[in-house]
């Protein structure tokens, strides 16, 4: 991590996270500028060096930089949309989470008040913030992230994932998608394991070692989605479609939770039912593509 | 993987799987048996070293190990079962695929025949089979498994996970249930982002990346469950539900299937009910270990 020492940056926003991203600015060597709607926040902060602003106006001006983490894009617009609020010339970088629609929204607004605009996505949790560890993802203008980067990396792995301002927002609800996916899988196993006596610590490694090798299958199965082609090298859809039987079995043998099995053998079922026996799991595709009813 | 390549071998079971673990043991060179109902199914074998048995009886005898590896349980006790079956003194590794209960049941018969049973799942597709790839699990008595292990080595990496003989299935339809929801949970992640413009090879690293740093958890949230406490340390699961919402609001306004973010919330939105908000996401075991209605 590369970080322009000198460059000054403001804080909008003092939740943990926010205090987090000043601390990381501070510890980094940033003039850090704060603004919290309730002062009493900063406090902690102004010992460790932070500057104050009386208004968000001094806050905006303290830098070319402003950093906004707020509770949601409701509380971004409620503060800095009234007109009384001068955005011409700065730098919006919003972590606030959203929706992508939000982002674009704020972007336009934002952009129409004479504001550069990043759209952001924060993947950790506050402790993480400043270390490598901190996945951070960022949408928007190339030039604008550029020119922003050198202060974000004080930050963590700040990553740019394109021009269009939702990205971050989407990149960051398919990560959690994924991440959610593998905790239920794992504790779905656990409960069935748990039936037989096993230990869930006994389990976790063994879950940890598949979902590590299934990943490492991903950018190979991306290239079948993007010829649109799904030949079965490894194994057919129809042999997977057998095997999601056991786990049914096995999970109402054990007396547990079948809804996620259930789920899983549904969607393979229905690109059985449309033709795909035979080719390969990725096919799932057009499956996870179509609008479902509920 | 070290392998006694004095030691002779049978195999019952000539499908595409059967002929990769005759083929693993020609290999590494064991004097390997075949038999198979359809005779011509041994013919490439034999022309690679392998004998044909002309009865299940004189391929039970030619070796003390059999591998058996046929369509299900069921086939194996049609073959096997029979009063004209000696079984006796031998000792039978099955591969065949099944349940865990199919495995029990089978142990019992098998070993009231006077035989040694040990059961076990593979991992691996056929041409993954004598290579550190194939991942083969096993079940049973351990003297059972450690006399035979020298032989099935030969295969791949030989585990043994305890006496109970439905123990190799289970960790099966598990392992398969971690793989089927990281396959869901990156097809889910990629329709999203398609709807953005986004390849499914530029997703691909990203999803790998995140469902191997979630898996590097597993086993420090493993001790949560163990300790049966689940403190916030990273982040409350009210916090992932509100997450989660925004999950449905992209898949819904991006027009694709919401039935896995649906049911990832279903999950978690209960647990808060049932009072886990405050608490870290391995708390849904609860959830997971509750019987379902579907």
């Amino acid at each position: 991590m590369t970080s322009n020492e000198n460059a000054p940056v403001t804080v909008i926003g003092l939740g943990l996270m926010g205090q987090a991203l000043s601390r990381a600015f501070l510890k980094a060597g940033h003039p850090t500028t704060v603004w919290n709607r309730t002062p009493t926040k900063a406090k902690p902060l102004v010992a460790e060096g932070a500057q104050v602003a009386p208004t968000i106006n001094d806050a905006l001006k303290a830098a070319p930089l402003t950093i906004v983490c707020l509770t949601d894009y409701e509380a971004v617009h409620e503060l800095l949309g009234g007109s009384d609020i001068d955005l011409d010339g700065t730098t919006l970088v919003n972590l606030t989470s959203g929706t992508s629609a939000q982002a674009r929204q704020a972007a336009q607004w934002i952009e129409q008040r004479g504001a550069r605009y990043l759209d952001g996505a924060i993947m950790a949790a506050p402790p993480a913030i400043g270390t490598a560890e901190a996945v951070i993802l960022h949408s928007g203008p190339q030039r604008d992230f550029e020119a922003s980067k050198p202060t974000l990396d004080a930050l963590g792995m700040i990553t740019h994932l394109g021009a269009d301002h939702g990205l971050a927002s989407l990149y960051d609800v398919a990560g959690l998608a994924m991440m959610w996916s593998v905790l239920n899988a794992w504790l779905q196993g656990t409960a069935l394991l748990q039936t037989a006596g096993v230990d869930a610590t006994t389990f976790a490694p063994f879950a940890q070692q598949i979902a590590t090798g299934v990943a490492e299958w991903l950018p190979g199965y991306a290239e079948q989605i993007a010829d649109n082609a799904f030949p079965a090298e490894v194994s057919a859809l129809e042999t997977d479609a057998r095997a999601m039987a056991h786990l049914i079995d096995e999970t109402k043998a054990a007396g547990i939770n079948t809804e996620l099995p259930t789920l899983i053998k549904k969607m393979a079922d229905r690109s059985i039912s449309a033709g795909h026996g035979k080719e390969q799991y990725p096919v799932l595709i057009e499956e996870f593509t179509h609008p479902s009813d509920n």
